[in-house]
């Protein structure tokens, strides 16, 4: 039931029009507390879309009691007049859901928009969308709203973790444009837990940095990226900062390994592991040298355990090490050690989904892991045939 | 005739059978004097294939006498046995060609590799080539040299540029790995100029910081990147030091379009140029940032202005912009003004393999020009059903 499973949130995901066909294309999910605390993430594209600028600015007021999502259309490098429709939908909605018995003001209503960008959206079936939401909001609705935001995604993304005597439920979207900085993707979690906005701040921050902003699937990063974290207190239960830290990155980690395996396109979900880094943003930076070299992405389409492609993605890096003593290892074979070749390459098995690349740099003991893709020719298909 | 037109150049290339066939594989250049200047460019990856290692070695001395350059195995990756390889070869070319009248020392003769990364040499054919390669040494060998290092290359690429009594010629190869801080790689430039090697280096670094150095086909850095630059001094003319330099980047301008235009599985040959910026830096990140985004690249070969996709690579950038005022033009059509959408984007026409993308920072009055290609299914093809 993702972000309605955690008491006090209900939720809906409705038809409006904006995507073609029946699909449900505008979600809604509303905090009624008694809380209503709130933390964000956001984009670091300087290119950011109207409906970030705008969340940016509720989330910075610290009070968050409802969110609407819509998929068909994202909402960026639109100007002015896109700034406006991002403005009035959160009116809009603050003034229905003020009308059915909740006090919410438009300063309260975030909003996260995802599609194809440099369009206006159908502004009259966005509006008619948020009624119709409002209509349907309940506290089964967490599913609903998980499929309604969904794009090129082939399924929705929820998840559910669980305290003691607290929840924390989740749901994501995103299928390309999954990069650094965080995986092009909107994600809503929600708590019933008690936490202040500090708390659930850092929370979310120490989430994301381990979780979507390790995921890399083709090295480029959207304009609409929102990771959102609601509190609602209904559970009358406060966690402890490492305990609530501890459930919401695992919540993320879940959810970005879902991203991870319904990459567009994609045949190989690949975890790169680097291990023996002088720190953690070298291995950070050699780790995402690798997921982004399109050579040893499309090697791995075709199943070949490359390691001199990886060994050339390393040496772009600034990392310490010494490419004499580098050693790589591709699904447990160690076809690499000390910079050259070593075990035969023949015994990798790559026919699997799941590709495991150990790079070990023998510079230090700091580790980290970065997830990726393969590039396939149905990454090429998809992304050439339809404007995202 | 490429590195033969300059005068007092022999070359030869045979096939020693690295590749599979009977295609030339091994090229050999050697320079005749009286002069023996020369200068060099090399990969600024970290990892750097045995051959690399050796050859700015021999540079750093000032004298190349002779150039010996393989296709069929990069000599990357291969430890200090590579090495050792690639010294071996240096030591037998000049011992050849010292029986056969010439003095030539083994730190005088350049070694130059490519091909799969990470197996050793046969060094047994190697060498059975250079003694081949010496017999077949001819002031018309230059066009059999240029086909010996081609590896993916569909054609050899040469070129010719005429000076006031004297000349430039050349020969590259490359077709995949095109990228930043120099194209994968190997050119050999000759020239019958007078000129020292300080010149011959302010020449060649000048020259290939605006050709090779923007072109940045599928954002992968070779191990073993090579540009020579050796002047015989036949014709016993001295240029001025801007005469030389525009030579030098007048052949090196012609090789990387050549390169472009032979990229791996690519439909489009693209011209990213960056107006407007704060200052040259800038354009440079900002074009190189567009050029690499998989979205950007797949958009063009779907011929679609997806200009959203260009406006959100741009601002991963830390260049000088303001995202309301950046404009964007494909093909002349300006579908971007002031970060929203402008003339209908259906007027762009993209069937043509040449697609030239403006952007303008509106942030000052530099300016820079990166080249690259699109992201077919060719290149995904290309790069994952064949080791390289």
């Amino acid at each position: 039931m993702s972000v309605t499973t955690p008491r006090g949130f209900r939720a809906a995901g409705v038809a409006a029009g904006l995507k073609s066909g029946d699909a449900r294309d505008v979600a809604l999910v509303v905090n009624d507390g008694p809380d209503a605390a709130a933390a964000g993430v956001f984009t670091t594209n300087r290119v950011k879309a109207a409906p970030v600028l705008w969340s940016e600015q509720v989330v910075r007021g610290g009070v968050v009691r409802a969110v609407v999502l819509n998929s068909g259309g994202a909402n960026a490098c639109t100007g002015p007049a896109g700034f406006q429709d991002t403005h009035a939908t959160a009116e809009h909605t603050a003034a229905t859901l003020t009308a059915s018995g909740l006090e919410i003001g438009a300063g309260e209503v975030a909003i996260c928009s995802t599609g194809l960008i440099g369009e206006r959206l159908p502004m009259a079936k966005l509006l008619s969308g948020v009624d119709a939401a409002g209509q349907a909001l309940s506290p089964e609705g967490g599913d609903a709203a998980a499929e309604a935001i969904m794009t090129t995604d082939t399924r929705p993304k929820t998840t559910v973790v669980t305290g003691d005597g607290w929840t924390v439920g989740g749901m994501a979207k995103g299928a390309g444009m999954l990069a650094p900085g965080m995986a092009t993707m909107l994600c809503v979690l929600t708590t019933d837990a008690v936490a202040g906005r500090e708390t659930l701040d850092v929370a979310l921050r120490a989430a994301t940095r381990v979780t979507f902003d390790r995921v890399d699937s083709d090295g480029c990063m959207s304009t609409n990226d929102t990771v959102l974290l609601l509190a609602s207190g209904t559970a009358g239960v406060e966690p402890s900062a490492a305990e609530l830290t501890a459930a919401v990155t695992a919540a993320c980690h879940d959810l970005a390994q879902q991203l991870l395996a319904d990459a567009e396109g994609a045949t190989k979900e690949v975890a790169i592991e680097v291990v023996g880094a002088a720190d953690e943003d070298d291995a950070v930076e050699v780790g995402r040298s690798v997921a982004r070299n399109n050579l040893v992405k499309t090697a791995l389409f075709g199943n070949d355990p490359n390691w001199g492609r990886i060994l050339a993605a390393v040496g772009t890096t600034a990392a310490a090490f010494d490419p004499a003593a580098v050693d790589v290892a591709v699904n447990g074979i160690w076809v690499c050690r000390s910079g050259a070749a070593a075990e035969d390459r023949s015994k990798v098995d790559l026919t699997g989904r799941g590709v495991t690349i150990r790079i070990d740099l023998h510079a230090g003991v700091a580790a980290a892991t970065i997830w990726t893709n393969d590039l396939s020719h149905a990454y090429v298909h998809e992304n050439s045939a339809y404007s995202t």
